[in-house]
Parts: C-alpha cells; structure tokens; sequence
C-alpha cells in the first residue's frame, strides 16, 4: 500500500471535526488533503482556524470545490449535509462519507441502506458491518454517543439478549457541543460544573435502536439514556445496564469474540477510565457482572472514534487500505 | 437568639469535612469553636492545615479533649467514631453529630433508632424527621450521595409511589474521596478524566433503602445506582428515574408541598446545573415527566449538605436556632 | 449598627460583578436591594440570570430607576457609566459607587480627585485612603489587577523604597474576562490551556502608577506587567519583585506595620496558594527576600476583593458600617 | 531507513517520562522496545501502568537489563542515573540518553561536555548544537523549564544581544512534577489553584546559563525566573524579556534565520496559547517589540519537547534518523 495516495477534499473544514481531520490526514500515510473549503474562511490559512497545524502545512481554505478527488468529507452542521448535496453537481465516482446526522438511519428508515439524494447510504459503524462499508460508495459517520452505546451492546444484540430494559448513563465533554459560542460552553459557566440534558430524549437513540433491531430476532426493550455535560474536553463514557443471565465470563468470552478482530475495540479487564482512549480512535470496554444486571462501561474519543477518526477508518475500509493506517495515534494520557 | 452561644468542640478537626465546619462555625451567630481536636495536627494553628483561616482564626489543634463543650461534632474516618465513643468517657450531657456512617441506619437495622456505644442515633436529615432530631441527643450525619439521592425521592416514598425499579446515576467531586492522596485523587490522572465506580454496590444504598422502605408500605423496589468520579472538586448531581403515574403538575405539586417548609431544598423549574448550589447549603431538585417516567434531578454541595453544612443544620435544630443560622452561604456560582 | 439598613440599587446587574453584588447585598445585615436595574432582563426574575440565587430572593430586574435609594452601584461595562451618569438626573444624596474604570485615576489626571459628570470620583483602594473614602460621595472602584499589585507595592511607596523596575506578572481567571462569549471565553479552547495577553500594556498600569506615584517622593521606575489567562474561574495571583535593600525581617515589619489596621490583607509567613482566598474578600500577601531583590506574592478573588467585594467594602465605609459587614465570607478553599 | 530498526531499552518505565517514551516508541517507524526495565513494577504489563497502553502492547516490565540493545534510555529520578551507572556494566556500544538532570551542564563544569561515570555527556538541545549530538555518543537530555527558556533566548545570544537582566515567568503543568503524589499533586488543591514555587531560584537556570554564556562573549546578565504551577496537565508557557534594540522586523528575521532549519521551533506571528503545543514536539515561539523591550513567549508540551521526544529526537539524531521520525504528532488540540 506503501504508493497509494488518496486525494481527499473536506467540505465544512473550519470546525472541530474537519480540523480534527485535516490532523490526522495531514499525517496519513497514504492520503493527501487536496482542498479544504469552508465558506466563512475562504482565503485564509487554515493554521488561523486551527492553530495547532501552524507549521504543518499552508493549505489555505477554498470557496470552490474541486472535482479531482478520490473521497469528500462533509463536516458541515446537521441538515446542511443534505443541502449541499442538493446542491451540488458531483462526479458520480466520488466517494462521500458525512459526518452529520442526514444520511443515518432513523426511525423512519427501514432499509439496509439510507436511500437519499439520489444516493445509497451506508451506516459507517465498521464493527457492525466491515463488508457493507467496503463496498459501499457513501458513508453516514455514526454519532458520538451513538457509537460507544452500540460498541457497548452490539454483541448482545447479535446473540439476541437485550430483552429486558437496557439502561444507560454517558458523560460527553465540550467538544462534542462544536465551535460555536453558548450558555454552556462558556468557561466560567462549563467549568467545575455539571448537567444533564435531552434526559431520555437524545437524538442518538434513533440510530442506536435501528442498528440493534436489525441484529436480533426479538423486539428491542426500551433504551433509557441520561446524557451529562462534563467539565473537560474531549471524550464520551457511558455505562449500560441491563438483566442478562450470562456469567461474568460468558460476557467476556463473547465480547472477546466479537471484537476479535476489530483492532480499535479493546476489551479491559480492570477498570477503566476516559483518558485511556483520549486522542487516540479506541474505544474501550469493560464488562461487570452484577447481581442479575450485565454492566457495560464503554469510552471512546468523541472527536476521533466518535467523529473524524471513525471517518478516516471507514475511508481506509473504502479504498482498501489497512484498517489502523493513519489511526495509530499516542494518547495524550493526561 | 442573639444571645444564645452554643460551644461546639470538633474531633478529627485536620480533614476535609473538619476543615469546613471550621469554615461554618467560625461564622456562625449562635456557635463557637471550643476546641479542635486532632492526632495527626496537634499543637499546629488549624490555619496551617486548613490555610484559607489564616487571619480568621488563632485556635490551634489540641490533643485533649474538653468536656465543657454543648455540642461535639465527629469528622474522624468510618469506623474511628465508634472506636472513639468507645474508648472516651464523655459526660451525658453533650450531644454529638456524627458525620461518619458507623451510626448510621444500615440493613441490619430495624428500628427507628440506632443504638450503638449506649446512645441512641437518630439518622440526621432533617427533610425526613425534623422533630425527630429537636428531640435528639445524638446525630448520625446522612453521606453525601444518601443526601443527594434521598431527597430527590422522599416525596415519592410518602405517597407510596415507589413500586418499580428505581435507576439512579450520580457524579461526584473529588473532596467526596477526602484529603488522603490516592491514584485518582492524583491530579494528572482525574484532570479532565472520568470513571464509575461500584456500579450497583454503593454503600450508600443502605440508609437509603432504610429511609425509603421506612416510608412506605409496600415492599421497596431495586434501587440501581451508577455513580462517577468527575474533574470537578464540590459537589454531587444525581439523576434518578422511575414508572410513576404523576403528570408533570401533580409531581410539581407534590415536591412544592413535601419540601415547602424545608428552607434548604428548591424546587427548579428549569434545567439546573451543579454550580447553582457549589458552597451553599442547598438541594436543588428538578422534575421532568418523560413517558412514563418521571425523572428528578438533584444536586448539592457534597462538603456542606452532604456533610458539615447538613451537621450545622442539625446542630441549629438541636439547640432551637433558626434551622439557616450561619448557613446563609454565598455561592461561588463560577 | 443592627438598626441601620442601607437601601442599594444596582444599575447594570445581569453581568459578572452585579450577580456578585447581588449575592452580597441579599446576606448583608446592614443593606437591602431596593431595585436591580438591567436593560436586557427587565421584568425577569433575578434568578434567570444568577441562577444560584434560585429561593433566596424574588427579585426582578426593573427597568426603571428608583431615586429613593442611599446608594446606586454601578455595574455596567467600560465608558458605560459615564454615558449613564450624563444621561440622568440623580438625587445629589444618592452615593455612587462605580465599578467601571470610567472615573479611575488616569494618566491625564493629576489631582486627588477624579471630577468627572459634575461629580467628584474618590479612588475606592480602602488600604489606601480609607478616611477619604470615609468622607466621600462618590467612588471609583479599583481593577482587579490594580488592586492586587498596589496591594503588593503600598507599602514600599509609602516608604519611598521604589527607585528600580518593578516586575510583574500575574495571572487571572477567566470571570475577569465577562460573562460576554467569546474565543478564549469558550470551554474547549480555555480548558487546560495559558496565554499571555497585553504583555507590557495592561491597561490597568495607568491607576497603579497614579496611586504609587502619589505615594513616593522620587519618580515611580517603571513597571513591567505579564498578564496571563489561566484556566480557572475565579481569582488572580501576582508575583511582583524589585531590588530592595530591606532584609526579610525588615520588609514583614513594615508590611505588618502598613496593614496591621486593615482587616482583609493578611500576610503568610508560608507559600501561599491562590485557593486560600477564592470566595472571601481576602488579600494574601507573602515576602520573600532572594538576593538582591524583594518577591511580593499578592493575590485576591478578581470578583470580590477585585471588584464587588470592594465595592460593598467601600459602602461600608460610607455609612459608617463596620468595614467587614457582609463580609466575612466562607471561602470554597477547593 | 525503511529497513532500520533501533533496538531501544527504558530504564525507569514506570514512571511518566517513561510512559511517554512508549508512546513514541511503540509508534516509531525505525525502533523496537526491547525491554522496558522497573524495579517497582516488574514482571507486570506495561499497561497495567500506563493504561492508555492496553491493546498496543503486550511488554511486560523487566528485572534484568539485556545487554542486546543499541541504545538505552534512562527515565530514572534525579540522582539515580549516576548511581544506575555506576552500578552497572554497560557494553560500551550502547548509546545513552539520560533524562535525568545528573548529567547536564551545571554551573560547576565548564568544558564542551560533561565527563561522569566514564564517559562524555553531550547536552542534547538539538536546536544548540545538532551536529555535536550527531556525534556523541552519551546525551544528557535537557531539563523542561530550560528547553522552553533556552529556545526563547538562544538566537539572542548567538548575536551577543543578551545584556541586559533578562525577566522570565513560566507556568508548567502537573505531569512536570511526576506521578509521586504530594500536596500539590492532590486534584482538590490542584483545581482552579495557582502558585508560585522557587521563585528567582529555580535548578534550570543552571543549565540555561551555562548555554546561553557558552554562546556569547560578554557576560551573561542575571536571569530572574519566576515558576508557577498551573491547573493543567501537559504543557509549559514561559514570557521572557529583555531590553533589546532590534524592532519587531527585525526579531523576527533573526529567530526565523536562526531556527530555519530546525523543524520542531514554530514561530508564530500571532499571539500563540499552550494548547497549540500540547501533545506535540513542537516549540512555539512569539516575538512581540514593546517600546525598549523584546518580549518572547515561548511554549512547549512538558512530556515530549521537555522530555522524551526531545530524547526520541536525539536518538534520531544519534542514529542518523529524519530528525522528525516518529514524531509527527497528532495534537491533541483541545
């Protein structure tokens, strides 16, 4: 694979997710940037938006949209996704992978596929469906919070057990909210503090229960999730609950097996805390059981694992490239 | 009352919940500080431990203990309170608040109070039994997440409305864990980090079972408890959900009503946050009717209502002061 | 005193330094708020705005002004009050106290007065000049900056030990900054992050120089200022050094000497830390001689000795009150 | 070098600078970690230690010390790496990196290198002196408050600009203390607290003198350095000035002159904050003219340019490696 060299444009780059992109494919081994367009920044040096990638590079934000590229990013906001490519004239043989909610499925959707803008939607949880995603030609990048409480359930799903209640808590820091300035993500107001929001009403569970019904037989109990804003940046921690017969090592021998070949979910067998998976595109897995309940501890980074960093993977999946190639990142630890 | 001046002695004076009854009393209109006992710190001035008293105070650590004292607060570690009572003879005549859990109602416990080194304890949250603690001689302080969870609860259990599953989830500050140094009270690890620990076996569950089964006449339901450490140093915020047949009016009606003469516990019609009640002795509570579940968020300062601000609140019922005298607390609000 | 009630309005109150005004007044025992005015929230509740203060008060924001007060606090923003004492005609009886730096000792300005709307402004710096404040009808608040480093230099300048560059730099916490959104307001850039900012350029050196200079014969050197962001809420900690000829013995006797009358600087013999004064009106200073130089370590919490705290200090000694009403503040220490 | 492979041995891994040498190594695309050697911890995986490891190692920490590796590096206090070799008999061959101060330049040694335990020491800031390291057989890594000082005032010196007192405050954050836990490292002081330690008299500016007199012929002025410990956990942002006659344009083309060909010094042309840096091995450099004096800031992440990736770079350099290999970071950003 050492020659291939992917041409990826990213539309929507000016924030936190296509700067969490252009990090990583500016360091990809086997991909280039070969535009970045962003409509409030165009003309500037993306190093004035993203800071950190002064020296890195001197792309500068585009207002046009080349054609001559092998895969294109949308890292526009929720519904702008869909108008962009309403939009816009493509060449039928880009690839796209949409970080937004658009093309996911949703309660509405039955199908295998999301089916929008004259396009065929793939789900892109790779470690729910890999093949799928291989030959797919447009991806929906799963949710944050969507991806580690599926990491956390999929195999029970798989062996039909989630047949009682499935409750789950999970804290998200402030990145998972985006750039744009709010009540509560104004430091004096964010710091030290704590809340719960969209307490058994989140948007995520659309998605996480249309991937779980369509794993198991039975009907899918209810998922009651309570979502907590956290004082710190960057990653999501849930724990699930839900009355399961197996013994603690049947639930590790089966999520051990599941995962045994997805590189970036990693099983722990002590307890385990956010900052393992920080900056890096893990997501971690602890299994607990407790009385008649099967506690599930699942992390992840909801930038990488839960946004650009699941993006890239799914692209490495599409052209074919290794799975880990420019997602073996050093965790930032503390 | 102006004239009424309670003397107060405090053993284990040097940790944390020490060091803030200090903070309470020096203030307080009704009480002073008689003595401050300490093993680790005897002789030291209390400002060397607790250096935010330096120029509010002079009192040094002592090592013996004055019997001259009307009230003698606890602060010494679970299972050292009892081992002190047993071991001093104390005259008959002092009350004693408690703030550990040894006199605590526990699952062993039947009665309506505990006896234990020839005093009878009455459980000390004076939302639940307010008469029951003017009356009182000893005080066996509530824990913090007992607090917290307890009064998000209360009124359900009066009204025998508890009869199915009860799922709870809670984040704490890291003074909850006390001033000893530990791997997760090391700063480079909790900074910006998050992690549950004993998930289902908090062992808080105790008095709040007893408290709750204590309440109504059917038989209690589980209570499922999913508690975090988070990044943040004051404070507890609980979420706690149940099948409850209340519309959205009769719960608010319901809370107004149980907590309308309890000055401490305001009921928020909005979306609260932890810092509304950081550095006060406040419960904030907030109800959301979701399907059929009501869902109550409760929060509070894990230092002063969930310890030495509820130990003041039961000193001033104790003596018949006004149940606010010195706890009238600015809020750090940032 | 018990008897006295000073009744207080407060123009501009929905900011940062108006809640805190708000949670000082609501608990002195000597003042009452007679009406909170705010162009943006009038006719809402002044706990839709400083949530914490949720069933201490029922205030609403008014928008209009009531004359029949002692005293009007001004809360509002930079030129602001200016523009508003213009625009109105107040009772001459009415005290003012402003928090803006719009009648503050200034470079242009020589005399010991500020005359500025057909009003004579006292710079509000009670360790500086209490009997005049004593005397006065109006006053000009300090900055928070300028109250830390002048509380770290009075006492060389009044012995006229300032004849070579004094250095400083301090850092501040981010309700310094406003409660209005901003860049580095934003959580995810603030969190865990320091900048430098106005290096060598803080505006508040103009009422620093004004107060040293007025003190000390010979000229004022100049003084180098590096202010910093950091990433906390509350506070400011400044460290200041000169060369100076006083042993370390000699600098704590007059530094004793100089504050022994005034009760909220207090000097620590030990390293000090900035938590020690967070939520208390306190000012901590700390000596150290090394070499050739004297280190001054000063610092305060931004909101209260740096802002709303002074300001109620300085109403205190308007009245006649006693200097620590309403003060005596339990600090948050964590 | 696509064939090279260094085989790299870690003594004192269980520490922090020894986990972040993991982090790197286990990531480099030209070294193996032969062993990772631990008194405390041997015998245990490494990512029982550093957990963020679990998943991308199965090394468990070693008792013995293989003698079958090209280079070692010494993650072991202060003090003990002289005793290390002093105790043991290394084959000659292998190379050293100490990150320990045992070996730096110190105000006692006066040569080109420092001669201990038998063997020479080159101080390895690549930015001082790339070819000597190139060559050396021995490195004495540099200490993290001097790596950040250093690269601020190195150009200076070079032009023999350094003539004045040079001023310097720095803020480090928590991991720069290490992992034993103290008072300081405890998260309820830490959080939100500011303090100053060692202030004019801190143990880098031994080494940093020694450089930077090294480089110029007139005599080094003093340098007055005051340290504080900041509330976060990777990361130092120093401010240096001095009086200096270049005008801005000026400045800058001599650091852009001097750092040209040195990939890891940035310098930015706007205000810079610590976040830019943060996992990275980049030092951020900003120059500011202000009236007399030229003010520098400069930034670095404690663990990595401060620490081991400065040391990885000198193995890259030692081995004749791009001085960049395994060290295109990701930063964590936020």
């Amino acid at each position: 694979m050492g020659g291939v060299s992917i041409k990826a444009g990213i539309v929507g780059g000016a924030g936190y997710t296509g700067g969490e992109l252009l990090r990583l494919l500016l360091n990809h081994p086997n991909a280039e940037v070969a535009f970045v367009h962003s409509n409030s920044q165009a003309g500037k040096p993306v190093y004035a938006t993203h800071t950190d990638l002064l020296g890195d590079t001197d792309l500068h934000f585009a207002d046009v949209l080349e054609q001559d590229v092998d895969v294109l990013f949308l890292c526009v906001g929720h519904g702008a996704a869909k108008q962009f490519l309403e939009a816009q004239q493509l060449q039928p043989s880009i690839k796209i992978i949409d970080l937004s909610q658009d093309f996911r499925w949703n309660e509405s959707l039955r199908g295998e596929v999301v089916n929008s803008c004259g396009r065929d939607f793939v789900y892109g949880l790779p470690e729910l469906q890999r093949e799928a995603i291989q030959q797919a030609q447009h991806i929906a990048n799963p949710g944050c919070f969507a991806t580690a409480i599926q990491l956390a359930l999929l195999p029970l799903a798989q062996q039909n057990l989630l047949h009682d209640e499935v409750h789950v808590s999970g804290i998200t820091g402030s990145t998972g909210a985006g750039q744009s300035l709010s009540a509560t993500s104004h430091y004096s107001w964010r710091s030290g503090n704590i809340s719960n929001y969209k307490v058994l009403g989140h948007q995520h569970l659309h998605e996480i229960r249309r991937t779980l019904q369509g794993m198991q037989q039975q009907e899918l109990p209810s998922i009651n999730f309570v979502p907590y804003r956290g004082p710190f940046t960057r990653g999501i921690l849930c724990t699930s609950y839900t009355r399961c017969s197996l013994s603690q090592a049947e639930a590790e021998e089966l999520y051990h097996s599941y995962y045994s070949s997805h590189p970036f979910v990693i099983i722990s067998g002590s307890t385990p805390d956010l900052k393992q998976v920080v900056n890096t595109n893990k997501c971690l897995l602890h299994l607990q059981q407790e009385g008649e309940y099967l506690v599930i501890t699942s992390m992840i980074d909801n930038l990488l694992k839960g946004a650009s960093g699941q993006a890239v993977q799914n692209m490495n999946l599409l052209f074919g490239l290794e799975e880990q190639a420019g997602l073996k990142l050093k965790a930032s630890a503390f």
